[in-house]
């Protein structure tokens, strides 16, 4: 469900004060673009996308670059047991739960320079607007930067905020793996990191005040609509599976129609199939997708021996991911019943819609409406690290629009105003939430 | 359409000379069947079927091995300007054109150890048996070993027996290219071939007097009826094409369904519409197979940009492959449309079916009824070189029972005692063919 709030007339300088607002004119496009541009550079194929891995020379070059600026602001900066970093600007009364926001710098291969970075840079302005007004927050406020929340490296995603809050130990880490059979626990500790004292760095509810983590939509309803600024209501879960079909490999000229046992054609049928089914049985929020396919022996003469795909169901409604899923088994049985091939789905992963917090919400049209901007309530469709920390917070998250939906891909944009329009509102809500 | 002719009682040894029947029991299956296994030992991939390509080290080898066999029997080998080899008995008139037989060494990635070298090693078979005889023909016999037959390196079928048979020339093989880029005319130069002097190498008309290949059936027709020979009418001609959708790469989780232009879910489509096209259009004898298919960027959790897929046609009837072919334009056209994608369909091969020479099939039906043998008529799914070879000469083929069916994978097998019988046929028809 997306609302669109159409603004008030001008900006409601009564509800904001002095103080505030003059935080708030500091923010700067221009240092928020070099940002975004400098960190871009850290990237491991140049003219193709952006490719920052966690755990890679490229990730461990843009860390640099923010350390140092994190201690030129005069942060506090501690590096966790698998490299989540937190950067802390004291506040007034330093035993109080700190007002987080951020989110993660790794890409996808061949991504964009836009998602996760756009919201660790304005969590960074954000922080380095109070500074520059020596301000002095109620409580502290940290900058977070998540590794791992993408997924390139071990195929699950927010790994990082995961264990950050305590959802992954030990045993999670060692059995995520990499295509070279290393767990995560082990890249982590070739890394330089200490991921055996991972349980020192775990937070646990009551730890943070609450969480807001920026981020580009990652699909076209704001740009659609030409609306500067969303509001998350809720996360999408959802579930992943790994699909096989195997059927007999044979000539592809010498062997009759009706003696076949073809996987790809199975596939072909079950793509199709799923695709209706998400169509049909879910609501408008349902999405499914396959997005990979691996073929055996892939060769054009050879009927193939087997074929495997993963298929991605999301909603933010786990009614609707259900409602897919719970389908799944009797198609497969079906379709490879019908092409006299075996069959095998194998759930890779799941996870809950997760609902973010009518508080911290209840804070962002707040600001957004003293601010007299335009904005809309949706849903994010993507996983986001702000849905982890969820688990043991006030979680909240701020949508700037892709230009054209696009991303995960090398062209993936978003408008520089946008993202300062997001920036001044996560500024507006940190201020609101660390004054008491 | 198979014809099953059940033997008469017993060998008709009255319809066979005394001297060929002696020579037809020097065939020895102890003899091929060390030839098939020492051919397999020259193999890139043991352990995980047979690969042999063309130009490649272990090609080398094996053709070393077999000419070493051939100057042991005393035949003239000559290796043409791509590697074709020939190896020739002397007749008692050597001006009169030779009768051939041979087939292919090269194999599919990780295919078996029969498809081509049953035909190669029987052909050698059946002339050592001539030379253990002191037998000399009245016309010059020869073993035909052609490069190229499965495409494995160009992607082009029997490129090979089209250069000998003067299909190809220059240009062809200069635009013929592998994936690293480089063109069957420089590797063929680069082997130490001498790619330049084709024209000198090039058979026409009137050159050859009669080509026989012996192969595996590469189907389960021969094992299911439990028939040792098959003789071939007809081999399929085929249209073989590249077929390419192109959507918008984004998001799997946040991009709404009905905004998606998802080349997948095309590609799916269009699989399962040319199956059931192939099915219902086609007479018995056509088939259609998708064996490859590519996906960019193949992720799970990003909606594919691209996907593409190879279709491959063939039957024994033009009008089976036209009737296909014909649709395929409209059924990707409504396809794409459906999914709001581009599409391309790009015809990179086609051959016609060819109808063998009645007069080698008789000869061939008179070898198998004077054996007393059961045979079967039947037509060819796969292409050949015995089918190039049809358009300068008289060509047959006998084909052997594949154990159920399988070809072009690890295990690919046939009876060596089929193969023994089959090799008698051949012997005997190549010595009525060469006796005048």
């Amino acid at each position: 469900m997306t609302v669109f709030v159409r603004a008030a007339e001008g900006r409601s300088t009564s509800k904001i004060g002095v103080e505030k607002e003059r935080i708030l004119q500091q923010v700067s496009a221009q240092r928020i673009s070099a940002w975004i541009d400098r960190i871009a550079q850290c990237n491991a194929t140049p003219g193709a996308g952006c490719s920052r891995f966690s755990y890679s020379k490229e990730d461990r070059l843009a860390k640099g670059l923010l350390t140092d600026w994190f201690n030129t602001l005069g942060l506090q900066v501690t590096v966790d047991a698998v490299g989540n970093i937190r950067a802390r600007l004291s506040g007034r009364d330093n035993d109080l739960a700190p007002v987080c926001s951020g989110s993660h710098l790794d890409t996808v291969s061949n991504g964009g320079k836009f998602d996760g970075v756009v919201g660790v840079v304005s969590a960074m302005e954000a922080v380095a607007c109070m500074v520059d007004c020596n301000y002095v927050p109620q409580r502290p406020v940290e900058i977070m930067i998540f590794v791992e929340e993408e997924g390139s490296n071990f195929g699950m995603t927010t790994a990082g905020s995961k264990t950050l809050a305590g959802m992954y130990g030990e045993k999670e880490l060692s059995a995520l793996k990499n295509d070279q059979g290393m767990s995560m626990y082990e890249v982590a500790r070739n890394f330089g990191l200490h991921p055996e004292a991972l349980s020192a760095c775990t937070l646990k509810s009551g730890d943070v005040k609450a969480m807001i983590e920026m981020h580009v939509e990652q699909s076209m309803v704001l740009d659609d609509a030409q609306i500067p600024i969303g509001i998350v209501q809720a996360v999408a879960g959802g579930k992943w599976y790994w699909a096989h079909f195997t059927g007999m490999a044979n000539h592809a000229g010498a062997t009759p129609m009706q003696m076949r046992q073809d996987p790809m054609v199975a596939a072909a049928q079950a793509i199709c199939s799923f695709h209706e089914l998400v169509k049909a049985k879910g609501p408008d929020s349902t999405v499914g997708t396959v997005g990979r396919i691996d073929c055996e022996p892939n060769v054009s003469n050879v009927i193939a021996k087997h074929v495997c795909f993963t298929l991605d169901i999301r909603d933010v409604d786990s009614a609707g991911i259900d409602a897919v899923a719970n389908e799944l088994e009797a198609l497969f049985f079906r379709v490879a019943a019908e092409n006299h091939v075996s069959w095998r789905l194998e759930l890779i992963g799941e996870s809950q819609p997760i609902r973010l917090s009518d508080k911290v919400i209840g804070v962002l049209r707040e600001a957004v409406e003293s601010a007299g901007l335009d904005y809309m309530m949706l849903n994010s469709g993507a996983v986001h690290d702000a849905a982890i920390m969820a688990h043991i917070t006030d979680a909240g998250m701020i949508f700037v629009p892709s230009i054209n939906g696009r991303s995960h891909v090398p062209d993936e944009s978003a408008n520089i105003d946008d993202i300062k329009l997001g920036c001044q509102v996560l500024l507006s809500a940190m201020l609101e939430l660390s004054a008491s």
